[in-house]
């Protein structure tokens, strides 16, 4: 080795490059432990670089990277939702959740740690990114559902769905992922209609899809 | 008024007249308002005593008054669930909600803080408290339903249920109250049927309580 090129890695990299480079390896820890179990020193190993390194793309330190971490986590959720606007309209929630709970198995410990708030990383950052990911759940859905305007009673529904399928992930990862992944995502499509069918006994508006959704087949 | 006893709402008080005191001030302060938008002297003014005084009680300053008051608030909500085990199921269900939505309403502001996450008062302790409402609410539901050994998805409805109820209620405060309490209710009864309805297609042990359910009212 030329001494002129001590530390080649340090110079392989483009800064943007390093920078992602530093966020995946932020990403996998914090898939796979609670916040409070990651530090800098394990990021730095994990991407075989110094912790001063870290600092100098993360100067606000564990906090800043977990945060990247996290808004680059919720866009990759939310490229879960991307389903064509074909075909019947159950299957395409089916497909969607497929994705959203191979997200959920492959980030299961920083999944908890996040939803199940308390954490020291959380603030209301952290609290609104999660919240644009809800946000945009329940776009894609009324999207396919083609309603432009929803009532207050349809929205009511499918936000309360939505989080009804975070608190089945969350206790699907709490007892250990007993239940096969198709059993939840079929409990969960099945949920979806039955609370729908609900919500349509008091709301005409809704009524109407749940008729479109069930002749759908 | 003599010069002897220049402050007699100081004496008038025993120490545990004065805890519930400068609670019950903190826990109304609380209730309407955001964690960040109370400050000790806030309970000092609405207790009608000096910040030097809330300290020798509180010396853990606001949030140890706001895990007090807290603590307080989640034993009042407990004390919604209780309901005689007599009668058909779901007319119960109702009246446990019923309490349950009063309860909401009355502390608006410090329940859509406490349960949006994010807040500067939340800790793992605090999510320890919610967290243990959320159990007493299950444990309820199993013992009305008289369920000694649940299985793995009756319990996961149950408690996915439960979420579903919060978030619900958040919405409905979120949503300014718009839709009568009554209705809230009723269509949270029914969602509560029609889920477990879907998870008895899948499981026997829970389809043998919903004919019991249908066949109780």
């Amino acid at each position: 080795m030329s001494s002129s090129a001590p530390t080649p890695a340090y110079r392989r990299l483009s800064v943007e490059e390093r920078r992602s480079q530093l966020l995946a390896a932020a990403l996998s820890l914090f898939a796979h432990r609670a916040p409070e179990e990651v530090s800098l020193d394990d990021v730095a190993e994990a991407a075989g670089v110094s912790r001063p390194l870290v600092y100098r793309y993360f100067p606000g330190g564990k906090q800043q990277l977990y945060e990247a971490a996290l808004r680059s986590a919720a866009e990759e959720l939310q490229q879960c939702f991307d389903e064509p606007r074909e075909g019947p309209l159950m299957p395409r929630l089916g497909r969607a959740l497929d994705r959203y709970l191979t997200f959920v198995d492959e980030h299961d410990a920083g999944f908890s740690a996040l939803l199940q708030g308390g954490s020291v990383v959380e603030t209301s950052r952290t609290t609104a990114i999660v919240d644009g990911v809800r946000r945009a759940a329940a776009e894609h859905i009324l999207s396919h559902l083609q309603v432009t305007a929803p009532g207050l009673r349809l929205r009511m529904t499918v936000k309360v769905w939505i989080t009804a399928v975070e608190a089945a992930s969350l206790l699907w990862l709490d007892e250990g992922k007993q239940i096969p992944v198709d059993e939840l995502r079929d409990w969960l499509v099945d949920q979806f209609v039955a609370v729908l069918s609900v919500t349509g006994a008091r709301d005409p508006g809704t009524a109407a899809l749940v008729r479109a959704l069930t002749e759908d087949g």
